[in-house]
Parts: C-alpha cells; sequence; structure tokens
C-alpha cells in the first residue's frame, strides 16, 4: 500500500473544513489512507507574517462571500459562524488526545463532528466546555477528554505536530502533503486527484 | 446580449497569465464578451496590506512550485521568468493606448502578446523599449507607441482605471466581475463558468 496522505488544517478554516469533507474519499479512490494533522493558524501566520483572512481590509468581505458561495457550490452544508476566526487550540487537542486513546478512526470522527458544530451548527468550538458533547457525537467516551486536553503530554505534542507540519512547509489550512507534493487550499484537489491518479503531477 | 464580463488582470501574475489563456473562450461558450483591464499591483497591495505571493516567507517556495505545476496541468506554456514580480506600468498602459487607437480586439491581442513574452519568451516586459515589437508580434502598428505610454493622457486613464477597480473591490489578479459577482483567482473559473451557464450561483 502507498504510504498515507498528510492532511493539515485548522479548525476556523472554511476551506479546511471543506478539505475535510472530502479528503477521506477522495483518498480512498486511490486505496491511500489520510492522517488528519489539527494546526494552529496563529503560529503559521506569525511564520509567514500574513492575517487571518477575514481580518485582511477588502479581502475580508470577499472570502466571507466566497465561503458560502463555494460551499454551495461544492454541495457542502454551511452557515457563517458569528465568530471568525476563533482559537482552536482546545479543539486540536481534543482530537490529539482521542487518537491516543481510541486510535485514528476515531480521531477523525472527532474531528469531522467538531467542523459541523461550528460549520454548521454555530457552536462556540473554542470553549473547551462544548466539546465532550460534540465528542460523543462522534461516538467517542468523553470522560477523561477535559482532563487530557489541559494534559501537559497532549499540550507539548500540538507544539510539536504544529513545529513538525511548519518544518514541512506548511503555511495554511488546508494543507496537503501526498508523494512529496504540497497543495495549498481546497482549490488545489484537482491536482491532488491527478497526483494520486497518475503518479505524478 | 448579456452584459460584458470584466477580467482584471497584472501583467507579473503567472495566475492572471493563466486565466487570460482562457477567459474569452470560457466567455464565449455562453455568448458573453469581455473587457480586459489591466492592473498594477503595488496599488492593491498597499490597500490590502499584502505583499507579492514569491515574496512571502515560505509561501514563496511553494507558489513558484504551484505556478509550473499549475501550468502542467492545465496545459499552459510556461516558463518562469528570471525576475518575478515586476513594474507592468509600461505594459498596462501599452494596452490602454492600443485600445485607444486600434480597439479592444487589438489591446486584448497586444494584452495576451505580453504575456506569452513575459512566461514563455522570458522577455523583461517592464523595460518599454521591448514593448514596440511584441506589439508587430499582434499585427499592430507601434509607431507610435512609445510616446503613446509616456503621455498624460494614457498615464492618467491607467491610474482612473486602477482607482475604479479598487472602488469595485478588486484586490488581486486575475479578478473577474460578471453579472456583480465577484471572482478571484483562476481556480475560481469553475464558479464563475457555472454562474454563466446557469445565470445564478
Amino acid at each position: 500500500m502507498a504510504a498515507a496522505i498528510d492532511f493539515y488544517f485548522d479548525f476556523s478554516s472554511p476551506y479546511g473544513y471543506f478539505a475535510a469533507t472530502r479528503i477521506n474519499q477522495l483518498a480512498a479512490r486511490y486505496a491511500r489512507e489520510v492522517k488528519w494533522h489539527p494546526i494552529l493558524p496563529g503560529v503559521v501566520f506569525k511564520a509567514t507574517g500574513s492575517a487571518p483572512l477575514t481580518q485582511v481590509p477588502v479581502k475580508g468581505d470577499y472570502a466571507l462571500h466566497d465561503f458560502a458561495r463555494s460551499a454551495r457550490f461544492h454541495g457542502i452544508p454551511y452557515r457563517r459562524p458569528d465568530v471568525l476566526p476563533i482559537s482552536t487550540q482546545a479543539a486540536a487537542r481534543a482530537v490529539l488526545w482521542a487518537r491516543a486513546q481510541q486510535g485514528e478512526q476515531k480521531a477523525i470522527d472527532f474531528a469531522m463532528q467538531i467542523y459541523s458544530a461550528y460549520f454548521v451548527d454555530g457552536i462556540n468550538i473554542s470553549e473547551p466546555s462544548h466539546l465532550p458533547e460534540i465528542g460523543r457525537r462522534a461516538g467517542i467516551d468523553t470522560t477523561d477528554l477535559i482532563e487530557g486536553i489541559n494534559s501537559l503530554p497532549i499540550k507539548n505534542q500540538l507544539k510539536e505536530d504544529v513545529e513538525q507540519a511548519m518544518a514541512r512547509g506548511v503555511f495554511g489550512s488546508p494543507f496537503v502533503i501526498a508523494d512529496g507534493e504540497s497543495f495549498w487550499g481546497f482549490d488545489r484537489f484537482d491536482q491532488l486527484e491527478a497526483l494520486l491518479r497518475d503518479g505524478k503531477i
């Protein structure tokens, strides 16, 4: 079996959410697995000297319009959250905790439920108290979740994961690395698919 | 006949070049005409507080890779210019001059030849002395071109055009406005086509 595809995403990124709804089906069509890596945008923004799209003058309004239009175009449920972007540290840690406790598939299910909670149900996922209920939607026993996301090992692992992502050149969300090729943006999924299909691009 | 589509582009933008190779055929499939508007990136960067993609840390290397890969993916001839970005004021003025002298179609032909000269033949189009030869490739009598691009009316017109573009919310290249909908990036041409086909998006 060919190597897994690395999927980097931030929970406050609408394009990351759109990508999350599609990446596993896309990979499965070419018998590939996907490793999900929650990242933190703040760290990346600092490295590239950029800012959240919605906070850039002029571009911000366009971005909000494009989020909704792109969701419609691709047939993805989407409702603009009241606050965007938000802190995604707790959510990212929750996914790492779920992986450590219950394996990759549960971590992915949890991540998808977090994305839906934020971009469909309007739940403020920066608030840790919402996370146990969201985890239960993914069929996860969340008794120890809050303790887990506040634990040093999980905190340190997220730091390491983000540093590793940046060392690999990840600078935005979504970001996919497959067979050494990097793809930034949901709008590069056509080129990602060409690589998976043809073995080159 | 439905209203023309407005196509904004900067001559040092590879994605603008890719879009230029496709916009007229796309519009023609839906019996639409295209008005070409050369813009200057510097003015826009100042408004949005952004910088040329190739000068952003980390993103810059990715961008150079993505230019070449996107060209291959879409089957568009492309050779990375030695210097990127460059000043595009002379080239933009040349297109306005050609339109004033010889009409919209000649202006478009000239713009395409300028793009090819830069992104295929590696000619430094920021140097006005190259422009007459490029104009002749588009079948344009360029005897008065240099005088034209240095004339006050053409200089003022470019300033006005860029101001008008910014007033309409244009902040990058390529940028298309059709039926009141704005599309930033060659990678939104699928959504632009959906609008032209369905009358809504």
